[in-house]
């Protein structure tokens, strides 16, 4: 039996990648730089200073194309990567597609996600600047677990601005983070400046991701030696979630295979960010040409309904702005969508990807989502989270469109995390509850009145 | 770097095991014989076929010492085995200790634990007999889960009798036992004689592990072409569960290492019991002298504080009976107990080992088990079944012994499970909600006093 038989495509541990690759250094164009709110000025590192450890702030900008794993945290990856690469053989069997199925799971650790691969430097360089208390926020709750990992494995303490609506839905994301000894805080919440002004305006409001943002990053500034960290978005997410990317492409070598197919859930694209960097480095310098394809809910469709415009990273407006594909800061996504994947932007560099041709992105309804959800996990034993089975469901569309064409391409989707705590989600899909819903246009156009108009 | 320096020792598939370990073929005195309640006679394979599949009911009794794994096994098996062998360096670096600790991981599978294990096969046979049905009981879900997973793989309906409590304290079990098709009903229930009869005594009765048993095996022999399949306790299951021990033995043959200490959570005996297999050989034929430890929680000490004597395997009084060591089949854990390791009784052919001094047993109070789970959580960022932590508990205070002594001892034991579905559980320890608790003695013979009288 040769490891091209094999289920799982595993790397030794002494084959971890030991630089991130950043993608910024192989951009023909880069994106349109951060402004900075106060100047509608182009942003400079030290403008992230308050904001940002420093490490952290100049990696948002760096260069170069690789950049050094210190072994402070390639010892913590080393805990749980390399992750799995998995070949989808019971699924191909059902589709009966010539397609072949791969897929990178990063749900095998504590956290249950990717999010562990950004926590865990992000923790690590405040630490070593000396910073004493870190601030964050969390929708669905993946991130604030991976962080409070990382914070606690580091030792610094963490307070997290966990979306009320999630924190009610999801207990079980608020109890293990505490069980990390995290601090966890339902947003908006009166503990800070932007949370009260929400509440004022609307006392029952359930809170996004905007809102949670503003609160963890006014928390950080008006608090002494405390930093903000920021689960995805950023150029330092995408650039720590390489490792993804990195991985998958030394382990499809191992098989002689090359994808014809990348395809990644996008909220705010760390992990889709972080799963194409060889391959769209490949493509960009011409030497492959893959499909390289983001999929977002239906109910919050930045990339294929939103606007490329600055616009603020919160809906407090208190951060930089960022050229990216946007549904407005103030757009919050309908309590109709149960899943993760509501943030009102996405990543500038995907955005800019996108922009240029060299990413397609597709939007799906959730019940289509849950129902191939439900089929990996009947069929491949992996329950997925419902974001990473947008990707699923893509897959599944593009091996069916295989069989149709009886071409054997070779696809790769990531998925991203567990479903173990989505289990409220899968209980309203098993009860026919869940509906779809995609916003009406009027619905974007309020969302859109929300953009800064610079300068 | 070698792999003796790696955190993970993975097995490829390709060396995965080909056939299972029966250690009823090495054990110099075997256990003694079920005996069928109806005569008080020994059983035969065939008094079995009523309640489990025929090449299952000859498994009961097999006496050779390797069973070949079917290749319809061993393409699930692919899924998610060979499971990590895991150094858990970072806990030795806390505890400062010169031993070696390394553990068994199973927890990397939906449902979450080793139970699939056995799952698989057992469904497996059935479905070859042309079973149509099957049932079980479940208590902390780990086996209901495991079972629906295989059961859905295999296309073969399910009904799960879960204890009332827990799938009131744990509803994302029966949510994801759902979700892969399986039929939950809460135990005691009306829908079977035994059931009805425990909630006329008690209307209020939460259940326990026992009930739900009596009402598993109740359906299955009184529907037509259905079978009843159980999670632990039997032969069959510890011959399916070898496959842990049989892995952990070849990894750390990659690592130059044998255990000189063994440790497993002892319910029914199903993970310990997998687990022991190949080192238990070599004990019994006087090769090594590892000491072999079972810990059980002191709310259920069976090994500890039971009596070897034959009891039913069911409250019900309906099964076979078992020569073991058990509280009574009428002991009921008080529900101060958080966690699984409910049953009544332990595996006869555990029982016989510790009866012939093989095996250690030591029982440990649930506070201590959470402090060890959370410890090991926050160092090696996996969050433990509250089962498998303690297996955790012991190997800790096994490692800080080796401190006191400055003995370099290789510590092993099972982590059978992963704690994603125990989040209520950890928020009682959180909120310093758990309190310990052991039975008094005049608990113990209350529950004595339902052991059968035989002959």
């Amino acid at each position: 039996m040769s490891i091209k038989d094999a289920n799982r495509i595993n790397l030794p541990e002494s084959e971890m990648p030991k630089q991130w690759y950043n993608i910024l250094a192989d951009m023909k164009e880069r994106p349109d730089p951060y402004l900075n709110p106060a100047t509608n000025q182009p942003a400079k590192p030290e403008d992230f200073f308050p904001i940002f450890a420093e490490e952290l702030a100049r990696q948002e900008f760096a260069t170069e194309p690789f950049i050094d794993i210190p072994e402070e945290i390639a010892e913590i990856y080393r805990m749980y990567r390399p992750s799995p690469l998995i070949r989808a053989r019971q699924l191909e069997k059902l589709l009966d597609t010539p397609a072949k199925i791969y897929f990178k799971y990063e749900g095998n650790n504590t956290s249950g996600s990717h999010k562990l691969n950004s926590a865990v430097p992000q923790v690590y360089y405040n630490k070593k600047q000396g910073i004493k208390n870190l601030t964050t926020e969390t929708g669905a709750g993946q991130w604030g677990t991976a962080l409070a990992v990382a914070a606690n494995f580091f030792g610094v303490p963490l307070t997290v601005f966990m979306v009320k609506i999630s924190a009610e839905q999801k207990p079980y994301r608020k109890a293990i983070m505490e069980t990390f000894n995290a601090k966890v805080i339902k947003s908006p919440s009166t503990t800070t400046h932007a949370g009260t002004i929400i509440l004022e305006a609307d006392p029952t409001c359930t809170g996004s991701l905007g809102t949670a943002i503003s609160e963890a990053v006014e928390a950080a500034v008006t608090t002494p030696d405390t930093r903000y960290v920021l689960g995805s978005v950023l150029n330092q997410v995408l650039l720590h979630q390489s490792i993804i990317g990195l991985e998958a492409q030394k382990q499809l070598e191992l098989v002689d295979e090359y994808p014809d197919i990348i395809i990644g859930c996008a909220g705010g694209g760390s992990n889709l960010g972080g799963l194409l960097g060889p391959f769209m480095r490949d493509k960009i310098q011409g030497k492959t040409n893959p499909r390289i394809i983001a999929v977002e809910p239906a109910a919050c469709p930045s990339l294929t309904r939103g606007k490329y415009a600055y616009d603020f990273c919160d809906q407090g407006k208190i951060t930089p702005m960022a050229k990216m594909y946007t549904l407005g800061c103030g757009f919050i996504p309908s309590s109709i969508h149960a899943g993760g994947l509501r943030y009102h932007g996405m990543s500038p560099i995907l955005s800019k990807l996108y922009h240029d041709g060299l990413l397609e992105a597709t939007s799906v309804f959730q019940t289509a989502v849950f129902d191939a959800a439900v089929t990996f996990a009947k069929h491949e034993t992996i329950l997925p989270a419902p974001e990473s089975a947008h990707a699923i469901r893509t897959a599944i569309d593009e091996a069916l469109k295989c069989k149709e064409s009886g071409e054997a391409k070779t696809i790769l989707f990531g998925l991203s995390g567990h479903g173990n705590f989505d289990l409220a989600a899968y209980t309203e899909y098993n009860e026919k509850k869940l509906t779809d819903y995609a916003p009406s246009d009027e619905e974007l156009e309020a969302g859109f009145k929300s953009l800064p108009v610079i300068g």
